[in-house]
């Protein structure tokens, strides 16, 4: 268990380590930030920064035994890397959670695993394997990268005049999954939080418009009935147990069919705080931030209970311009990410309206 | 105007300039603390920090030029540290506020002169003039210095039977005033922000409980009437204009009598973010950090609505011994500062409690 005055050692430097960060001074916990040379807002709210490649071995044991845990603001994380790490110090969550959502094919066989629906998969690693997944799944169906997709990117959309070869090409050639097109209603996810006494917390179900393939607005309590809210916390806690994980995660889910018919289909999990649960800042008693610190602290976990309706929106690339329209809105919540450069796409910061 | 990406610049290096510097992060802004050695919290969320004495020209100039306003969260700034910066770069409050605040005589004729009650109070420079003030003002009675107090330091009660010569020494010869015993039946605050534009809130009337002259608690709301709560915004308004004051303030004040005889004496004003004001961090929907932060920037003030009933903690010396408890009672704000050594009187931390 951490005490105030220890240190917690977190890899990447964007604005989730920025969050983590100012989450964790008020529990007076410091924070040692390891990322690579560039724009990394989290160095100016933090004790301590590495700028140092994740392969640097020995930048990484400096590291290691100059924090009391190591987290992660990114799924990413070269295997090798939590593998250097955690020889020396505790990398929460653990590195299986890790390696099962790194990779699409073993992260949805996982789900699968656990009797939870996913959509159709099958796994890709040439033309011909691509033709004969078409050949089963149809079109249109999405090619996805196994690895290091994230806002849309190493994913291709299948369509009936898609050329396959092309596509094949457009993910790079590298080994992907090709999984069934769900026309969704809707798309939302549940944030929780699980500490290593088997604790686990879910946040209120969220609802989330992306564009462009970046999410733009998340809004809650989402559109889905009682029912299908009581599942989802039931999807993210059963897949939380299933990793002995430790940490704030998340899990997107499509919502198919209305009414009665209305059923989730598990999208993918991120092991880390995610987008969808910003609105917890602000928006509920304990913010995820603070539950992912309170996770690996060792510590009891929060309250998550909902303060009211919620509408964030992302600010992405030129948004932000508009700070001043936000900084007069009575009541708005406003975080900026201090990021030294808006550029299209980019997210810049993000602001939560809370309605009554 | 500040816009964000911009470095404020703090002058001091404890517990309020780090929550304003945790303050100024989510609004895009960074922090520059400027402290001498010692244990300086806010040094673990700063981009930058300047460790020099606050006489140290040649650093105060650098610092100066490196920043796009200052300010400072104690106010006994020598006023040759804010002369040298204010020729390079706005500091806000300005040094008025500073001027009339650090000496208690000028503070409270500044006071008296706007209509507002004080206690009645004579300047003392010797033990001759201790004699004659005490001849006018009668004991019990309160012999304080006029500069360098906090915390109940630099003051001294005089009793019947208090010899005056032991008292002038006890408070080191230095220039004092003697200031008539009020039999308070409580003390409350009034915390404000008010902008360059002239813009001004107030909070609600937070009551304070003091212990060995230190802040033990604060709670919302006040027991006065609603009569009493609005003069004392009134009191601290008139104050706030006065100074032409940009920042955030407290005004702290004594109640005398009950019923109809309820009625207000200022007892003094601090030039900066305050201890009675730590409960608007989670209890109102803008914190007094934050407030100061949007007041200096020269952004519009934020929403002062406090979100339920009060209870604010200060968690004094070995309080924060119990911080395991702290962090484990549902929904109960916890912010400890972070600093590495915890001393009897020292403040450590504190917990608010917020009820519906």
């Amino acid at each position: 268990m951490l005490k105030p005055g220890d240190t917690i050692g977190i890899l990447g430097g964007g604005q989730l380590a920025r969050m983590m960060t100012l989450a964790a001074a008020p529990l007076g916990l410091k924070c040692h930030i390891f990322a690579p040379e560039g724009d990394n807002p989290a160095f100016d709210v933090a004790a301590a920064r590495t700028i140092a490649p994740y392969d640097d071995i020995e930048a990484l044991e400096a590291f290691a035994r100059s924090v009391a845990v190591v987290t992660y603001e990114f799924e990413n994380v070269p295997a090798r890397t939590a593998e250097i790490l955690s020889a020396l110090v505790d990398v929460l969550p653990n590195p299986r959670a890790l390696e099962t959502t790194q990779d699409r094919f073993i992260e949805k066989s996982f789900i699968r695993n656990l009797g939870l629906l996913v959509p159709d998969f099958l796994p890709v690693d040439s033309v011909e394997s691509l033709m004969a997944a078409v050949a089963t799944l149809g079109r249109p169906s999405v090619l996805k990268t196994r690895r290091f997709g994230y806002d849309g990117k190493g994913q291709a959309m299948l369509k009936p005049e898609t050329n396959l070869a092309d596509a094949w090409s457009a993910i790079g050639q590298s080994p992907a999954i090709l999984e069934q097109f769900i026309p969704f209603e809707r798309e939302v996810s549940v944030v929780a939080a699980r500490n290593a006494a088997g604790a686990l917390v879910t946040y209120d179900v969220a609802e989330n418009r992306h564009a462009h393939h970046i999410l733009a607005e998340t809004t809650l309590p989402a559109h889905i009935s009682d029912e299908t809210e009581r599942a989802a916390k039931e999807a993210a806690s059963r897949i939380g147990s299933a990793l002995d994980y430790v940490g704030v995660f998340a899990v997107e889910f499509f919502v198919v069919g209305t009414g009665k018919q209305e059923q989730l289909l598990v999208n993918e999990i991120a092991p880390r705080v995610h987008n969808s649960g910003h609105w917890t800042l602000g928006g509920a008693e304990t913010s995820q931030f603070e539950q992912h610190i309170r996770a690996i602290a060792g510590w009891p976990l929060g309250s998550v209970k909902r303060v009211g309706r919620i509408e964030m929106h992302n600010l992405i690339g030129s948004d932000v311009d508009r700070w001043q329209d936000f900084v007069t809105e009575p009541g708005l919540y406003v975080h900026l990410y201090g990021k030294a450069e808006s550029r299209p796409g980019r997210k810049m910061g993000h602001v939560t309206r809370v309605l009554p």
